[in-house]
């Protein structure tokens, strides 16, 4: 394993974890993911689950991202102290919220995360303080993730702020804040505006519903990140499947 | 049963959970309640719990509704993508507290909640997108919460607020509000100031501590719905009332 | 508060909890019943559970006890090593199983009770040993509960077992196990046969549905504990009877 | 749905649930399995958890068994309490044991189940006691698990015995416990032995890993339910196999 | 025991709580601590489980304050209806600030606390309306933590807020959040003036390491309360010393 | 790390675990030991919380063992399933009991165990089936604990059954049992006489309070595990002394 998200050569390969589980960790890393992401938006996964899951996955050596709104800053420092590698900040839509979102994850003087040395992040309290409060390969990664046309509009600045090591697109949210009526056309103009910020040296990632969105040309594009499906759609689509496959077999006629 | 909160004819009635149990769900279906408000204003319900809870109800088919107010905006999505059925609001004070309401509980363009098709909501993703974005009868209850004398003087304009569907008032947050010098007939004015809400079709309900605070007259005054008690104190009234029963059969003299 | 479960003058009077939560205990305490039973026959409550449970009952100086079968008989030691300060054992029928029950509770050299000096009811391995293993009022109680017709026959000698504290019968269990058609009046032979025994010594107790089936003579009689009705039904029943006062109310005509 | 797990005409679709979770069971109602087996035999779920499945599933409507060995029979009556539709036991080698099962199953005078009205089974104390005790079609199902040579030999006169609904087999078990040198002949011998007990009326069923175990001569044998896989295998082999289809596919050359 | 926090005659000796366990809050008073802070900043343990710890520390009388910041906002009335006798509110920088804090803990006319009086600190709903309300001794602590170089520059105008009962320090918050190149003397200057607000009759804090940081010169200073260590790293220290000296007499040579 | 817990050169050095947390086991980790044992025995922790401990002390590579009463073995397949290294018998008084135990952890034909490929033991059943059965290095460690004087004298034989890995001594629980008036030096006697049993090549293991009980001379008795006290102790010892070490600062006069 590797405790880098991003990094040349190679496209990280993550999934997002939306059961209150730790197997949905170890399956992951069994399954070789680089990554998974404990969603806290889109989930209702509460902070001891996500921590016993991130426990887990630094325990299994892979990396653990958690999703967090700005408007959960709070819980921003909890869920570092308990071991987060970043934080996925969705609906970043103007540089503002992106300086506030790498604020939420550095320790002062560049940011303003509190300090909790006594925490997992901090072994305790047994680690050494600076090591606890070093930057460097170990700070959180900060993922400011792009769901509007105005947001894409400007995601090179995003992207640019420091602080930010990477930005997260998804097509459906990109779609729906459109307004649907914009059509596949529209989406395919945003995306291209999205990559082009790769130009400057960001890194990009994006999210896809299953395997086939996947695709070999991503990493000359500049995507150094893909999440793919995440476990409650996999186990829905398998058990679906697996039912709808063994009531054929049985009822051929 | 019956999908809906506020329709003609009828005083829907509701039951206030505040117990971390899908037993109180059950008991409220059971006893023919026509909808729980899963309480995450004045209980300690998390998130996990209450996902349990709105789980439970659906399957039961008795209406979930969960209280939360706007400081706990991030829980608003990840509550409705749970399946909560609507959304009551506390202490909105405002238009503009009003607005945003909506505009938590509304996919674009209406308003800002994120999409989340991979969840309960969605089907765990195996339903058509266009189903999980489709408004109309299915689209979540924002229900205002009428706290204040100031929040009475514009609960008409609350009311008329694009997509609120109805205000909830409660005599003794009010009484407390106005400082308790007021006395009851200040409290009184304020309820018939509330009610002639009602003349512009606005949906009214109301919240009483027990059957005895409901009233045959409450349809023609333009209530459609009332929350009557909550699980826990009616579990602490019947034990307290079953000890001292007890006790005085044991120790008559 | 009293520590004791048995004493003269008066009957203790109890309430089985069977609802997976902390605040069943906090509002038997607050409605003053002498003692709990949680409910590990009857419910699905986990050991963890429980352990909480029996751990705020003591701070809240209401006696704990646990009802465990002795086919869960590695349970007995776990509950006592959290604090319960009894056991109630269902189905005895022999002195033999009585017999077993002791052993299941008292430290050698009277019984067979594993050494658990680390856990809560040895203040967790800070407490003397001497004061953990004494004898004496701090002893757990042992209850053994009466619910077959042969069981009645023989209730004075498992009474007068060494170590048995007390006596539990319930007429629904009793009515059950007997074949409904034995009708009341052989319940009532069953029960006086039972009562009988209280002329050794024995502690009687029973169980009742409502504080209805609570009877000053019972000091009399013999009976020195009594439990009356349970969380699960307290609420249950309160649930439905406000939904339907309620209802009634709304739609008086 | 069918309250049913055996009836003329179909072969009832099953799935094994060992995740913690409630989401399993609503899964497979989506996915229109005819029941699901918690499994309290192969997986670390507890009781308090199997009671939200299996209250979750009655909900649903779809048929909640539990599997639970003999040796932890304390458990039966606690499950069927909390509303089981069946008790699935595994190991089950001779008469003797069937009768035990079928003994725990059953309120007196059929069996020694324990009764427990103030449970979910018997709606919290508030359904009339004759319902909840009646025997017929609600009366929960006692399947057999038939998984060694020497089972197979009885397994007649186990399916046979009063009480006992319908025998399960697996080959795997069979094959481990037959000692694996006897090879595929072996247990395709004995896989004939126990299907030859249909002829005498007796409701078969198996368990297989996926649906291509699945085959539509199972009716024609005798069986009329059948096991396909479980949730987490189904995870696991679908994050699996999404993640190594994405692999290839971003690294492709 | 004690009900106040802050008296004369006495340095109140507190833990911080960061475990999701009920055991520390037992062990905590077992161990004679004057009271708890249940860490809600910089722990994971989610609401409901900072509720059963309220609970135990009311019911063994040990006084239970929540650490929870100003972002969490709306999590302030919920732990206080939970029965919280106090919050500690982190990186309180200016008087608005603590404006804000006692608005959040006091009901109408001082803040705009919500009516919750069906909970916990209401008694589930059977207490006197005007009991939960009354301010006086019960009223909850409102503790500001001065964690910036600019907020000891205005401590003693937030300590003076109304409202405000007692500020608290941390000396490592401050060196990080002055830049550790400030030095020990530059933090030792501000630790000066900190302790300089007592004079008009502030109440302050401090929370340390170890004990080894505590000192009988506190009282004279002004300091009223301490927090020394908490549960994890105490567990952590423990564990670690015991291993090395165990391994260390293991393979002595 | 090491995946044994018996070899040659070294006593290796574990750590009971009582509290219902994973950040036990992440402690024990850090702190190097080299085994955990999760105790069911004297302990409430739960199937599933096991499960979760066992989960992160294989990903944290230490050993987890669990102790399980003969009496819980309907949980041995559970446990070892969820991934135990193996399972510590407490006691075991008989080559009888010792051969049961066994059986509980073998696959046939040497034993009992269930098949239960689809656990985490059996990679969610995707591990090769022959892999999950193969004897050897990964098969479950059975140890047996001497806890009586009768079962110290037929330590050797417990020890030499087929199948035993190793033996485990408490000096407490064998006090308690001899009847305490044994003294001392029969308790002397009786370890010299356990210790004997080394010579027939049998692994010894014993249990201590605290480091001050472990010594150099335990290998060349043949020791070659021991336990050395645990969290719950570990915590409320040092919670205890910090506070009074601080009141005592506080305080001196
Ligand atoms: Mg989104
Ligand atoms: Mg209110
Ligand atoms: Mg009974
Ligand atoms: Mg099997
Ligand atoms: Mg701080
Ligand atoms: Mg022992």
């Amino acid at each position: 394993m590797n405790d880098t998200l991003i990094e040349d050569g190679r496209v990280a390969l993550g999934l997002w974890v939306k059961l209150p589980l730790v197997e949905s960790i170890e399956i992951a890393a069994a399954s070789r993911y680089d990554f998974v992401v404990i969603d806290l938006e889109h989930s209702t996964i509460n902070t001891e689950r996500a921590a016993q899951q991130i426990a887990m996955a630094r325990a299994l050596r892979i990396l653990p991202l958690v999703r967090l709104p700005l408007a959960a800053r709070s819980d921003v420092g909890r869920l570092l102290d308990a071991g987060a590698a970043g934080i996925v900040f969705p609906h970043i839509d103007s540089v503002a919220e992106a300086v506030e979102a790498v604020r939420l994850c550095r320790f002062p003087p560049m940011g303003e995360r509190g300090v909790g040395p006594t925490s997992r992040a901090g072994g305790w309290g047994l680690m050494d303080l600076g090591e606890y409060l070093a930057p460097g390969a170990g700070q959180p990664y900060v993922i400011a993730q792009i769901e509007t046309a105005h947001a894409v509009s400007v995601a090179a600045e995003i992207g640019n702020t420091e602080g930010v090591d990477g930005l997260l697109i998804g097509r459906t949210d990109l779609t729906v804040s459109m307004g649907r009526q914009a059509g596949p056309d529209g989406v395919d103009r945003l995306v291209a505006t999205y990559e082009a910020a790769a130009g400057s040296g960001i890194a990009l990632g994006t999210a896809v519903g299953n395997s086939e969105g996947v695709d070999l040309r991503l990493y000359a594009k500049g995507y150094r990140f893909v999440v793919v499906s995440n476990d409650v759609s996999l186990l829905a689509l398998a058990a679906t499947t697996s039912a709808s496959s063994a009531r054929s077999r049985l009822h051929r006629d």
